[in-house]
């Protein structure tokens, strides 16, 4: 993670149990950069620690400011993030739209951070004011219950989202698909068994049937290993059952 | 929310308060077809109820099953959420993935899941057979401790997101594969069979040669009518052969 990565801000934070549990969504999507502003009961807090799970450097590391002006002074891009509309004249981001911004202010060697306000009522509007622009997760309007560390989950996740655009897709079959060889070796074995038990009801139906279990055989594109134990399968199936 | 927004599958959760809180979660995003396979505890769960924070619409509709099987009954695609490599030659889909594959479904009017398994030891492998890909949130290889609903509120975020993007999806099955119902159904036919003839070699061995038997068949992804001819073969496989 390049030292630009954005801060994290707490505005006022209430319970030191929220604190942990920012860290521990901040270092889950790695950031490691927490900044407090006034918390409510002082620095450092006992109730910290086990709710961070293992994220305690985080903690040991967390600068303690007065001011948010203070908080933000090394900062370009500042987001305040908010449930409710302020009818502030500011632009709403996403937090898709935030992390992509902020990745480009990193581009141009700029840091930027976030705001979180007290978990009771939020970022006050002179917080907001000095953020450049509001972001807001955009939850169930029905619902809309996001606690402090959910907020900071979302907004980490989306900024470590933006590290690497490639897309993380893996092959739909990992291992390689048998050869064609042992593919076509399975579906006689098959089709010998079927044979002998009247399977292919008529010499016209034969053709039709035999393609539908090649098409089959084929398109779930088996393994080696897999082409293998299916022909334990079909020899187990060929045997008579045992006596009970 | 339309009816198909797809179903969060708690496997053996183990504290209600979990519970709870994954339901905040989930419906924090909208979605609320919340699912309990064998909850350790029992349900319902008086601790559950005051983690929702008001979700307990959710906890009050849950549907509770015995086993995966049941629960997943009635979904097309089915995600198993790990954070460990399981070493299964299944595809990996990263959360936005998953959402985007989900939101097709839905337009092909087909339910989706994602199983979450019990929060000290995640899945076990036979649940995650039954799946169809894995799900694996992109956390810092080097603090990896994303707790149950933080892994339910990325999933369910990512899924919010989907509503008004234009599906860029392409399907890999362009035939509707066939319910895990009937997967489950032939499964069962086919370990019948195998089990008169002896082909589990013991008790020890019967779990992992049905774990494969499951890998097998669900990564072969067939479609209804497969299923039915594959079926038809299982039967006259397990006939004897005409004399001759």
């Amino acid at each position: 993670m390049t030292d630009l990565a954005p801060a994290i801000i707490l505005v006022r934070p209430q319970l030191g149990e929220n604190i942990g549990k920012a860290a521990r969504a901040m270092l889950n999507f790695g950031l490691t950069d927490m900044r407090l502003v006034s918390p409510r009961d002082g620095w450092p807090n006992p109730d910290a620690g086990p709710a961070a799970s293992g994220a305690d450097m985080l903690l040991d590391q967390a600068k303690v400011f007065e001011t948010v002006e203070e908080a933000i002074a090394d900062c370009r891009l500042v987001f305040a993030t908010t449930v409710r509309e302020r009818g502030m004249a500011k632009s709403v981001a996403t937090p898709r739209e935030a992390a992509a911004q902020i990745r480009h202010k990193i581009q141009n060697g700029e840091r930027s951070a976030y705001l979180f306000g007290p978990e009771r009522s939020g970022l006050a509007n002179d917080d907001v004011a000095l953020a450049d622009q509001i972001l807001t997760v955009p939850v169930n309007p029905e619902f809309a219950s996001l606690n402090l560390a959910q907020a900071v989950i979302i907004a980490a996740y989306e900024f470590s989202q933006t590290i690497d655009a490639t897309p993380a897709y893996q092959p739909a079959f990992p291992e390689g698909q048998a050869s064609k060889d042992s593919l076509l070796g399975m579906i006689n074995h098959l089709e010998v068994e079927l044979d002998k038990r009247g399977y292919f009801k008529s010499e016209d139906r034969r053709a039709h049937q035999q393609r539908m279990i090649r098409n089959m055989v084929t398109s779930a594109s088996p393994s080696e290993q897999e082409v293998q134990s299916w022909r334990g399968i079909i020899k187990s199936l060929a045997r008579p059952p045992k006596e009970t």
